[in-house]
């Protein structure tokens, strides 16, 4: 069988990784002309309004899936006239614009920050006036890593900010004082059975992530699957689906969700019985879903710019190096590292080996 | 930095697995036309002894391993003017002749069954009276998976079975009564540092392995380890190294060596803090050795002639599926299935399920 992955990045590359031992062959479609998902199978080099293109991948593959949700639908829809996409068009749709997200959140009673749609200087003017500062401006469509994103912190810096966005298909949001960022993933197979990840808690750094923790048995877990539950159903979706919240007190708020495999569960690689790159698999295959269970607490750094030095890595006792072999450029992600422990104070202690040896940001 | 495998089998392909996580880029040198090897990485496809290949091969990597030990010592040698291999050609040149490798057990003080060179017909009839019957008797070189083997039963037989040998380069071991076949599987660094896995208990199927299950806290593992690092120092090894041992009662037999990843620790890959292929990576590139500890009591079950549905193996709950996309063939390992547990009933149950569903061999 051959998978085909829309996308030919680190997300590719670790779900060849995983569906290799499976027995399964990919072919990754990417514009970019050297792409790190190529070390796991073919590289179809070609645009995502290539129609012709498109269709040579989707037929030489079994099923389609993507690795970014800034595919444009129309390449999602054109592979879907030749081949079984999985997650489909749909979830790709409602997400590749914040609004429509948000709306589908809220018909779904998932809570979020409070936010309103702003195409000109005076409905910023009402959102303002209706949300308070500080308030967030971010682009609806296109935004990843904190980009497309200004805070304006009150009135006076009202004009200077708005002058930095495209002053038009802007949602303004309500500024969360969350207590922390957390996310959820599971996967859901074609007849609806669902599996769900420990959840996980992420720290960002100038809007990239930067550390995924799992935090086994936390008290917002079912609350956090519930949600993500109502959102699988709805999509009618199959494959791995991650929500990202804010958690204020002990309320989850969500903030977007993501349909592909997520950067918030490449601990599953090293600290799950089945990693959610092979849950993903399995469900877009219809293949029975693996356990999802930890096997120990885990801390996820992300190897932001450059890669920090394998040897050292590997010298802290339960690490697991993630090279994505892509080129050093400040703000990209390059890499991760795992570190696993059986206990909190162990799992500390590495933690902090780890990072006092990540490149400086 | 890149790898170059000689050899591109299913050991090359579970190297490379392993490695790309690391960043590593891999060359496979095989004379097959198609190898399943060739998943990870490049492939040359050229015969041991093109000179010419060898040196590009070489010369394009920055370190070279063999995943099997019938590779040509010359090609190593050969390879050996343009780049460093580990592990070298003084290991592969010891395990490539039986008579020479049991007597490096001997100057060891590894006990082995007890032989005699075997080169006439004369010399087997002296070597029945030494030994008696059942006896064993085995081509000195390019033996595997019980190939160049036969056993002796009485005098009766002695003429029939001979006819089916090579009548020269034998070896005539005496027919050990063991309790079980093990293996004791170590990687040993540039540096001298070495760790151990737990070792395996072994089980064949017409001079085939069938099955692997790793056995922590042994009694027999101190007796075993101990062998292992006398094997390890002497040849100034670096790498994972697997002994094959027979036991009898409380006692350690020497089978034989493989210098390179095994299938007998196949099961590290799912049950193992660091894989065999991972340590075998870390030490040939002079990196620190992972933390072999096992995660849980494993079951390895090797896939022989076809593979059974992938489906009905991922069904059985920790179950983990390794195809080698090789084309089905009667007495051909083609994959295997690991199966963990925390508990030993778990682990039977677990078991059970994953043989029931075995193709009949």
């Amino acid at each position: 069988m051959t998978v085909g992955i829309l996308g030919g990045g680190q997300l590719a590359r670790m779900l060849g990784l995983a569906g290799i031992p499976m027995g399964l062959r990919f072919i990754v479609f990417d514009p970019a002309p050297d792409v790190c998902g190529a070390a796991i199978g073919r590289h179809i080099q070609a645009q995502y309004d290539d129609w012709d293109a498109l269709r040579a991948f989707a037929e030489a593959v079994d099923v389609v899936t993507y690795e970014f949700e800034n595919v444009p639908v129309a390449a999602v829809a054109h592979v879907e006239k030749y081949c079984r996409a999985s997650p489909d068009k749909v979830a790709l749709h409602a997400t590749q614009d914040r609004l429509r997200e948000n709306r589908l959140f809220q018909s779904l009673d998932i809570a979020t920050p409070t936010f309103l749609s702003v195409d000109s200087a005076s409905e910023l003017q009402v959102a303002a006036e209706t949300l308070g500062y500080p308030l967030v401006l971010k682009s609806r469509s296109g935004g990843y890593d904190g980009k497309g994103q200004v805070v304006i912190r009150d009135q006076s810096e009202t004009d200077e900010r708005w002058s930095e966005t495209q002053q038009r298909d802007l949602i303004a949001e309500e500024f969360v004082p969350f207590d922390r960022e957390v996310s959820i993933i599971g996967a859901r197979g074609k007849d609806g059975d669902m599996v769900f990840y420990d959840i996980a808690e992420n720290t960002h750094t100038d809007g990239i992530l930067r550390i995924s923790r799992n935090c086994p048995d936390d008290p917002i877990r079912s609350q956090a699957e519930e949600l993500l539950a109502r959102l699988f159903d709805k999509l009618g979706y199959v494959g791995v689906l991650a929500l990202e919240c804010f958690q204020v007190e002990g309320r989850l708020l969500a903030n977007e969700y993501a349909p592909r495999v997520h950067n918030t569960g490449h601990w599953t690689i090293d600290g799950a019985i089945t990693s959610q790159f092979e849950n993903h698999l399995r469900a877009i295959l219809d293949m029975p879903l693996g356990d999802p269970a930890s096997t120990g607490l885990c801390v996820m750094v992300n190897c932001i710019g450059d890669l920090p030095e394998v040897e050292s890595c590997l010298a802290v006792p339960d690490a697991h190096f993630h090279s994505y072999d892509k080129a050093p450029r400040p703000g990209r992600k390059v890499g991760h590292v795992t570190v696993r422990a059986t206990n909190s104070r162990d799992l500390e202690e590495r933690e902090r080996r780890l990072l006092a040896i990540q490149p400086k940001l």
